[in-house]
């Protein structure tokens, strides 16, 4: 059984969910989340079942199998990132704000990932209401916790690996090329994350009284920091760039291709809101951002937060950091490299905590193998031009599990737009990406 | 008209005021803490003026004049810093706790500056009380913004200075020696204090999609904070060092001594609650805090604050710096000489906005002087003991004001215990030593 639903309209209530993941206040919006896409499911005509995890819950949909038809399964994720700063958007991020001059919806979540996930699900529906059957067995994984790394992930598709079992995995959580031009996206950064904590006295002190007697907290972090680059960008860490593969020969082609199509640097400067880039010296921003591994600062804090000034020399500072890594670097080596290096450089009197985060592999799915060939068809369908072949710099650790667990490709067809402020305050999804990505459900499920 | 109060009493009283001068909701708490004092200084027969300024009110409160007597001033200031982070104060920081055990007494601006000033105000009243009159004359001057740099008091006391003109001034807003032991302070550090913003791209990015291609302002905030000093904790701004004079020979032995007294490194290391002491390579812990200039992050934050991962890359950082001065270096100079080197270093991409906050010179007062060894058999005679001559690493930018605008010594005599806490958690004062403060102005004023 299924029923004609208004994209528009579920998009909205789709992404009035505050999923946040890593907040745990907002566990029940997640839970309340995951029942809501369960029942879509369920109205589209699909077997829908909800997974709990000791995390957040799994949703898992499936059309009845047929043996002899090919499986597809397309993962998605229905947790987002947290707003903040809040003060920086200019609608609530759950309270989604349609432009319509912009054509864009505004929400957090709206292009990462709900309004791509949501294109699959209602153009599987669209074509089941449409042609009565599909050409290919579909299954629909979505999970709650994208955000923080995906832990229970891994666990659970080994545990229902028989019935999970495919023959491709089509995830949309990447971006359209530059432009806004279709793209199939053949490369991911790997994620490893850590904080640390640099602790020194005991409280805070008086800066006159005990300044200069003792090593301060802030200091030593930001010398730390500090060290993991030289000033040409490059990073500082033993070890760090010994798996590092180079590009492929054709690769530069693509890169070259996609610069033309895209603007290149000056549309990523527009994109960043920078007047200059900046970046590991010897290689294009394009390489930059998705064949070179990177260590940024993702948070920074310690002593006096308020206006004014207090002459305080702090008892501890916190670093919050994340590594984007590249084949075939492996994420848990990187992070104990980190560890040692920065361990090695305390001056007396400070101790440092060490918390390793959530980690995963990059990827690399060749554009030309025959699902890839597909992909690009379909694709090429829909928008009337070819695909460009992409490197991401995000990471979407979960398709090294999909790659592994069920030895098949993964095709990364993303439908969010290049200004779509992933992560950002003000995020948003172009409507017509979204509508696009209902029509490419056909194409794809046809070719494939 | 005098009336007999009770010490403790009258200084809980005093220090549930929530003066904090750099915060402007408390505002109105300054100007009734301010009108408290003037009521206090008429009860025990002084003449007592609220003067009004820009910022926060001053108090003057004199005896009636007599031409042929010598004219003391006493300083103090009834404005405390803020009391974050208030979780870890084991007492509501404005709700004094009196630990009989311990003979303390906990709040904040117990002993910066409110139970000295105090000492101070009740030992003149207790002396006109029970002889009638003073052997001098006595203007009290007591201001609400020493905490933010005493910007309207340099004005005021130009303003006045026919009125406040006096033949030695005497301040107790700097601590007894380590051991509690008695002591003259002869030597203050200066202060000057700046903010700055690294500011990069126009909103917070996804630390996949533009990490690696744009400088990140935490990253560039740490690199500027690490260019300050070298491994050996020198500071590496140009001519930062130009101008700072050497310990005279005298000092050596006072330094010696103190240091036998005190304990050494031993108590610093206590005090300060770490196992390690760490600072400039060639000059011992007291002369660091001393005698050597210093800089110090007081504050630094940007990017994400909050529980787990968020792999942002942040649109800026800010950071709270302040440097601790000696003779003979200029504040003015110490400022411009830090932003042109901060400047100097800025990759592409960012810019840095760089905020001059209070400063004042460093100051020297040579302990032999008339007035000086007037107030060394004061303490001798309170205390029995000879004081300990000390360089305070605090700084108390109007004592310069001072020695220039009424040409008279200044004298500084500690009543605060070293473990006293000041600008931390927790700070508190023995009340012995408020006790003995009021005992001591009664010697103080006769040898003077």
């Amino acid at each position: 059984m299924s029923a004609s639903l208004d994209p528009i309209a579920t998009l909205l209530e789709y992404l009035r969910f505050p999923s946040i993941s890593t907040q745990s206040q907002h566990t029940p919006d997640l839970a309340a989340c995951a029942t809501w896409l369960a029942e879509l499911f369920e109205k589209i005509g699909l077997k829908a079942t909800l997974h709990p995890t000791a995390g957040h819950p799994i949703v898992v949909a499936r059309t009845i199998p047929e043996p002899h038809k090919k499986t597809v399964l397309i993962y998605g994720h229905y947790d987002v990132q947290p707003p903040e700063p809040l003060d920086e958007w200019k609608s609530p991020p759950f309270e989604p704000y349609h432009d319509a001059d912009e054509g864009k919806i505004y929400a957090r979540g709206s292009s990462d990932n709900k309004a791509p996930t949501l294109a699959h699900i209602l153009g599987v529906g669209k074509m089941m209401q449409e042609e009565g059957a599909l050409p290919v067995n579909v299954i629909f994984l979505i999970e709650g916790e994208e955000e923080i790394g995906s832990p229970h992930l891994d666990q659970f598709l080994q545990k229902h690996r028989q019935e999970l079992s495919c023959d491709v995995v089509v995830i949309s959580d990447t971006g359209m090329a530059p432009g806004n031009l279709p793209a199939i996206t053949y490369a991911l950064r790997g994620v490893a994350a850590m904080e640390f904590i640099v602790r020194g006295p005991s409280c805070d002190l008086h800066s006159g009284l005990f300044g200069g007697a003792v090593a301060n907290p802030l200091t030593v972090a930001a010398r730390l920091i500090a060290s993991l680059h030289d000033e040409h960008g490059h990073i500082l860490i033993p070890g760090f760039y010994d798996t590092v593969a180079s590009p492929e020969p054709w690769e530069h082609e693509a890169t070259k291709a996609l610069e033309r199509a895209s603007g290149g640097d000056a549309s990523i400067k527009k994109l960043a809101g920078v007047e200059e880039l900046f970046g590991e010296a010897g290689f294009s921003t394009l390489e930059r951002i998705g064949a070179r591994p990177t260590v940024e600062v993702n948070g920074f804090g310690g002593g006096y937060q308020g206006t004014g000034t207090k002459t305080v020399l702090p008892k501890e500072a916190f670093v919050k950091l994340s590594f984007r890594l590249v084949a075939y670097q492996d994420p848990k080596t990187v992070l104990e490299q980190a560890a040692a290096y920065l361990r090695k450089q305390l001056p007396p009197g400070v101790s440092l905590e060490i918390i390793p985060g959530h980690y995963g592999e990059a990827c690399f799915i060749h554009p030309e193998s025959p699902d890839g060939r597909a992909a690009q068809e379909a694709l090429t369908k829909t928008f009337g031009t070819a695909p460009l072949l992409l490197r991401d710099g995000a990471s979407i650790p979960i398709v090294t599990h999909f790659k592994k667990i069920f030895d098949v490709d993964v095709l990364l067809l993303g439908l969010a737009n290049p200004d779509c402020g992933m992560h950002s305050p003000n995020e948003n999804i172009l409507l017509e990406n979204f509508l696009n990505g209902i029509r490419l459900n056909e194409h794809l499920l046809k070719m494939l």
